[in-house]
């Protein structure tokens, strides 16, 4: 890499990256008999583990409990953890808590953060974040129907969300609700913290994602909000900045989501690799002297090295000088790398035959699940526009509505 | 279509359709909820009306129950079937008892037919095919290490088998066993037939299947064979005729295999045509306006029209000159129609966005399980590796081992 | 092919693949030295030894000196004829003169005939035509500015058009102006016969094509009209036809010229595998036992056949119901081919090495000129845009302008 | 970038930029016309100012001449000089005289400098490199019919090459000859300084590349030895040692090579978003409101910064490790970068529709020239095999012949 990472955090990246290889991937062949329901005990034992071991929540400050690495040093470690479908959960960098603890740490009130943020840091609540919903394009993040009206000192909300990830089993979620539809667009809505347990709000089924509704952290609701009332400081942030709230979480986001796919089409090569030397086409004959997979080991090994510089790239830029300088390299690393791993999952897929297809191998759980990297955060589409546009502006052309 | 069908065929395709359409794709919600297990009751009644309404088991003759369809007849068919998960199986055309129907049919003794084909062509009972194993890679069909040594009047076989379709709750299942290991290696291997209650004869396990074990019709077991001991009456054609049946069996079955793709790839087309129309990207924007999509339908359309025509022609290859003159037909079908499905699939997903990966629509179903279609049969590299060598000896090439 | 062609026609398709493989074949390494003027000489007499044997004008009637062939037929003419670049003109079926002389036929007055159509069907005199202006979009073909105003009798025409393939050494142009600019946007143009000696019609420069500006028939002229004066008599067709006549000109040219593609692909094809067998990567070891190579091979032969297929499909539609029930099918074939070629030159020249960029082979000349095919007569993305829009209109898509 | 150059060489390779875009940009409509002969006395008077402002020469050490910049600066102004397709020659910067002035460099002796380097460094000469023989496959660079036979104190050198660049007009040329036919394979050959005017060096004909032969440094040409004799002392470095110093020569070449390429990519791009804007599909809709054309230029964005990001990580690690270290990165940079050059010109030249064939734009000559990019110095295929070999390797695979 063109800059390399301070010792400090090499060591770090190096430790969780051993972590993840010797006490999370052993457990894959159970996830998939288990679901992380079954497996979730276990999982919570290397919880303590890796807080003994100074691993814990590495991307937040350390007066929260985390390790207070830049966002260009958590990349790497993001990376290091998306080598296993588990790993993010095991060091409390799950999605979506990692997005909901950045946001509470940067905009939360003192109340908010005691009586939110720091049982999250800690590992001993859940909490999700509802904003996509059926009826409206997830790609048009300002076209919103569910609605907070105020009443007295409450917020009175109605609306309707899915794809609101780990719903069961969280202690509160994040909504964002339209606070005053006359408002220009982008300062419409507002981020409302709801504990689930507050009547009106009610889940309407695990959302069957590729043949699995899952459960706890890892499933997705749909949920309704009927006439649910919550006191109108579990607002986050000012009115009206739900959607610039949203954006200040995506940027990031999109960096570790990005670099865990990393990870994920590392250990699939490797694993294309090794099953391509152990698997004889004929006696003596190893997958791995075709050259047609020859050519599948390099292409990957190039593609991925590329994703690994645009987003390091990324990272550093925003770290530098903050998330709206970097937009055009956070949409080029968004629908970059999600399409690279749609392509090196595929490959490995395919060199592991029959194989490939089963839950024997971590690769076909990917194959379905990681599918949605094309889609969420903003698709492969709405992404490439969007820099097309600002690309062309540089070269005078004009806006169009 | 250049060579229209006549008359008869075309309405009965019609009729298979219309069939399809009302009855079984109203079904698919239901079937990601229940499963084929627990939808069968429904399907089996179903069953019935298709045979009252003399659609049943439309590719076998007359003289057996079916409806006696030439293979270009009944390719039009199995693309009618195709747009739903099921449909096959209400028609008693679903693999791997269409092959094995088959093969009874050419090569069964009259004692074979009347044990084993009559009660499947009646939908009695459900057989499977044992062919791949674990050891193995399946691309090279000669290199088996199952063994059937004869025993006076018996054999007696020792083996390992996987991707065993619908095993589970099958009567019989036709093993394919190495009866002489000094032959020629297109010579060693017998097929034989095992009922599945014969001692040592053992289901492993139904291989999870991109998350899914599934059962009775709708799984894919690990079978291992210990002492199985079956008289030599239950072999299948001559001995030593193993890898040649296996060959006849396959050449149809691309051509019913590529014929459902088909029509699993005009339904994800119509799918996400209504989507895109459907789906707005803002108020009064649908997704359908977007060039990006039109480009999609374009090539999605061009795409499935190509495939059919060179499924057609393969067909009516097969049909007038057999299946050897028309082998570099088949293996242009087999990867050219498995990777046209593989894009279509792809397309219409990524179009439904969130929606896509649920199993709201076929279309998550289809994008796991029919991922297979590049591996099974023949992966795209081999049969891209044996047409080109075909290609290249035209051209004056010399053999190599 | 599905339907077989009637046995005179097959005969014919033979004959002239002979020719071509035996007279015109040869001549090529001297069109890389000479230039098609340099050719021409030459070129000239073997029309002359194809009109003896009754090759010559396959495409058109008997009564004007043609063979009467089908579209369907001559479509497989076209394709063997493809194998050459200059093979059409020696068999008097290149664009432009094949184009302009079936509109003759069809819209022509008996003193138009008489005038241009006899003569061209004799290969006494060539044509062209100029419709492309370089001030607008040709993916649009209504927007023009060259305008023919009525003077007395006359028509008076200003204008600036480029692509006019051929106009250097042509007796007379087709020229596409405005003669009602109020009349609906279809509806505005006529053609009109314009003898290339009329004062005021000039040649600007023959355009730079891929390092060619090239001469005669082979060359592609930038001209202007300036008070350009015809007899209105020179109209083809009615008054503000021009569009529609157009349209009818293009739907048998894209057949045309998607089957000579084809006939490029299949050479394309064979000088790929008698080079990758002859040339040894090392001792022994020719480029032709590489997978990737063969891999090559497979995926154009599955590509070229598709798309044979197509246009067949295609042009038996056109002569069985005509052009405006083909267009789904002529919109596939156009983008389709074009895009087959561009991989099939791509794989040709990669195998060919530094010798594949040399005008050693046929391969270089067309990787630079025909790389057109994905522009002319529409563009890829515009083929495309129309396709899907008649197909969401099928499914109850709203028009919008 | 990651890491950004030091200010020196960051207005150093500015000067450059605009150097090019201001004096050499203007003159590519020359180009076309009048060739590099004709051009080229206009380029020589530039080379005069490029001298007076120090920037002459820059990958070169001060002590020759040159401006000493590392190859990661260098790479930089090689990106610039990419722009236009002779401002490397106006830089005195050309393949082949680069990479033969770094060898002479490195390994020439006191005489060799004096005579060949220096004037080379002045830029008062040319020379050109003897390496690829028609009959052998240039991918395998250790199989060589040239001969180099001892006689008293000379070489007598007999054989055949081609693509040897500038060799007409060239004083010298650096000719790959086997001096010992019973070496080891990457022993056998040594590199010999062979003036051109030495009786028997012939030169049989530029070779006629994509229709242009061209002429002094802008062809390549085909030559035979006959007998050529030259004396030992003309021999660079080591006898054996010839294969040693072209991989020595190529690595460094390579990054220059790329780092044009992704100057002519950028310029593409500029030229296609320029463009867009500009061409209107009909009134006030230019092509630019296309999602279509926006997804190529969020897709070129995307792959030429991963190229560049590969390129100059690649360069930073030879800088630091040396080559060998390097090889990996230098093998992806290879065929990722040829192949992103591809594509972006694919693009440009698509939406410029029929202006994209013609000399017109640089486009058409670059889409014709670069095609060789994937080829030379190691095609595709041979840099994803050896690349896919090293890794596998690193897995545990066994080595075979």
């Amino acid at each position: 890499m063109p800059r390399p990472l301070p010792d400090r955090a090499a060591t770090f990246v190096r430790e969780v990256r051993s972590f993840t290889d010797e006490h999370i991937v052993p457990l894959e062949p159970k996830l998939g008999a288990l679901g992380f329901v079954g497996l979730k005990p276990e999982l919570d034992r290397l919880r303590d583990e890796v807080k003994k071991r100074g691993l814990w929540l590495p991307f937040l400050p350390t007066e929260v409990g985390g390790q207070g690495l830049s966002l260009l040093e958590y990349a790497h470690v993001s990376e290091a953890l998306g080598r296993s479908p588990v790993a993010h959960y095991v060091f409390n960098c799950q999605a979506p808590d990692v997005g909901n603890m950045e946001l509470l740490h940067l905009f939360g009130t003192d109340a908010q953060k005691a009586q939110y943020l720091l049982p999250l840091a800690r590992g001993e609540i859940r909490s999700s974040f509802g904003m996509t919903e059926p009826e409206h394009a997830g790609s048009n993040p300002v076209w919103l129907s569910t609605r907070a009206r105020k009443d007295g000192s409450d917020y009175v909300i109605d609306g309707h969300k899915w794809f609101t990830t780990g719903f069961e089993g969280s202690s509160f979620c994040i909504v964002m609700a339209v606070t005053d539809p006359d408002a220009p667009a982008h300062m419409r809505a507002s981020q409302i913290l709801v504990p689930t347990s507050t009547p009106g709000l009610r889940m309407v089924r695990n959302l069957p994602v590729m043949g699995e509704a899952g459960g706890d952290w890892a499933s997705h609701a749909e949920i309704v909000l009927e006439g649910v009332r919550v006191p109108q400081d579990h607002r986050l942030g000012p009115e009206g900045a739900g959607f610039m709230l949203a954006q200040e979480r995506l940027g990031p986001g999109r960096i570790h989501h990005a670099m865990r796919w990393i990870g994920v089409a590392e250990r699939c090569l490797e694993l294309l690799c090794q099953y391509a030397i152990r698997r004889e086409l004929a006696p003596g004959k190893p997958l791995a002297t075709r050259d047609t997979v020859q050519a599948w080991i390099a292409e990957s090994r190039a593609e991925i090295d590329a994703s690994r510089l645009l987003v390091l790239d990324a990272a550093e830029q925003m770290d530098r000088e903050g998330q709206h300088a970097a937009r055009d390299a956070i949409s080029v690393v968004k629908f970059y790398v999600a399409n690279m791993l749609d392509r090196v999952m595929d490959r490995a897929l395919q060199v592991h035959g029959g194989l490939g297809m089963l839950d024997d191998t971590p690769i076909a759980w990917w194959y379905r699940h990681e599918r949605a990297a094309r889609i969420y955060d903003g698709p492969d589409e709405v992404h490439k526009a969007s820099l097309a546009k600002r690309i062309l502006a540089r070269h005078g052309m004009k806006k169009r509505e």
